[in-house]
């Protein structure tokens, strides 16, 4: 693989640009859901005290119940307490409401989208229902020229690179020229965030070899070989779940929500098994929103405190690095192709 | 959950039986398709020689070219011979044909199942493509009356007690009817290989609220609801990727053989990515077909030859504790229901 070593890559941006801490400078304005994740509004809380100890030029909007934001506001140092706005709303939506009860304007996620669409914020983070929060995310920031549904992408430490999974969640019952515009996002995101100069992306099914698979995946197989990937970016075929963790043939795996949901979840599960310390390094902590013209990122339900925080950092990481722009100017030729 | 202490449990039987080696005792004859597998027939070789060098009372039937037949038997104790025979056949079926292929007579794979069928061996055991053993099984076999298509199953070692994933690659696209199958035959293989009593059998999906997942969920949430288990068993609903690795929630996981053979190849990989030592107590090495009236074992195509070494006690034990047959017995009522 050949990775770019021409400062495009966010690796090479945030070693020379950041120092030890490891944090891009420049101003980052995140609007943070305040009512999202199964122990909200506590874990967010610690999340956005956290982030904001660790992050000198990082401001929050926070996005919920007045009390609770004041609670974040208190506990800061006076000298920090101007990097923190509130927008002040009450309702939250539940794991088991329909997505579509994020249009609900009191709904937390809807109201830091609507933040964002009006330029009081860079980016969105919610560990609150990501179908809610994919649902919000289109209807306040419409989607990029050519791409049908957005897909979430979660990036993997594999032992020979980083390795992109998507979509894990933000669409179920995907068909196949959502997975090809998938590849495309994927491809895009490898280059942009992670530097991989000439990405390889794979097609997860069950087995190496053309033909294994369901339905979808056979589709998806011809769809992806006929799509243009972004320029250096090549389609390897068929990858299995094992590559996901390893990544040592493939840098971008492409597959439908439901799948890539469970699958991530799988290993991430398993490296808690394996131990804390493994969970700790080896687990992505939250996912981006990809094929939306703005930086969402969505956290577990289950995320804690740290989970949030880096949450947080991973969403002022492509704000500073302006990564969906970039992104979309890679595919912008998904628009040119025939409306399906 | 409760585990039965009645001596019902494989693993009660090994502690009482098999002191400790950890094998029960009782003549196995296992038919191992020599030509199965991506590093065939080198790892069956020595998966064969190591199974044989730890349980006296095994019996091989070699399955494949006389000639790599002999190299096994030309390594064995002079003692050990007569433990070893030989069905002499030469075709393999690679991991590019379609699973069909099986049929053909001089399959390895096929002749391993027909020499189960003729009462020459107790169970079968193969590194070949598992598309190409179900369809040989089911062939030879047939199925247990009421089951419309065949499960895999694979256990991985959850941080509360076993946990039974079901189907790993054996029905691809699965309707939601073969999902209550599943529930049924999963739930009646906790019981009978694991000594769960009552074992807790959950729907992979991608939240733990009803209505998470795609169409097919939300159709087999209702069919597993509706569908009577083994005495004992009790559904609980949705569950996610992470529950088959921890296993704290569930016993049994339900779901089709393309995420289930996703989902098990991603945690195995991760517990590969995570250490050695790890893989090797954490990963399974076999998965039994369930649905079939007699004992057949699928080892990856990427099987090493301690995982081949594994896969034959797998068939060895399943043999000597009657799971296979008990299995059968707590899913009769599967007949009784409506032809759908």
């Amino acid at each position: 693989v050949t990775r770019s070593v021409t400062g495009h890559g966010a690796r090479t941006q945030r070693r020379s640009s950041g120092g030890s801490t490891g944090i891009e400078s420049g101003t980052a304005r995140i609007a943070v859901d305040l009512l999202g994740g199964d122990d909200a509004p506590a874990v967010v809380v610690d999340g956005a005290l956290h982030a904001c100890g660790v992050d000198p030029d990082l401001h929050l909007l926070l996005v919920g119940p007045e009390s609770v934001a004041h609670e974040v506001i208190t506990m800061l140092a006076a000298g920090d307490r101007a990097r923190v706005r509130v927008r002040a709303v009450g309702h939250r939506v539940t794991m088991s409401e329909p997505p579509v009860r994020a249009r609900h304007p009191d709904a937390t996620v809807h109201a830091a989208v609507a933040a964002l669409v009006e330029g009081q914020a860079d980016a969105v983070v919610s560990a609150g229902a990501s179908g809610a929060t994919v649902t919000a995310a289109v209807l306040g920031l419409g989607r990029i020229p050519g791409v049908r549904r957005p897909a979430l992408a979660a990036t993997l430490p594999g032992a020979s690179g980083p390795v992109v999974l998507l979509d894990v969640g933000a669409t179920i019952d995907s068909k196949a020229v959502e997975l090809a515009h998938n590849a495309v996002l994927g491809a895009a995101y490898a280059q942009v965030r992670h530097g991989v100069g000439a990405p390889r992306v794979g097609l997860l099914s069950i087995g190496a070899e053309s033909g294994k698979g369901d339905r979808v995946r056979r589709a998806a197989d011809i769809a992806i070989a006929a799509q243009r990937l972004p320029e250096g970016a090549r389609y390897i075929g068929l990858v299995e779940g094992h590559d996901v963790s390893l990544g040592s043939r493939v840098d971008v795996v492409v597959t439908d929500g439901f799948t890539g949901n469970v699958l991530l979840k799988g290993v991430e599960g398993a490296y808690v098994r394996a131990g804390t310390q493994i969970s700790a390094s080896l687990a992505p902590r939250g996912a981006v929103l990809l094929g939306v013209p703005g930086t969402v990122v969505v956290c577990h339900g289950a995320a804690t405190g740290a989970d949030l925080a880096s949450g947080i950092a991973l969403a002022a990481s492509l704000h500073r690095t302006a990564t969906v722009a970039r992104l979309s100017a890679l595919a912008t030729h998904l628009a040119e192709v025939m409306p399906t």
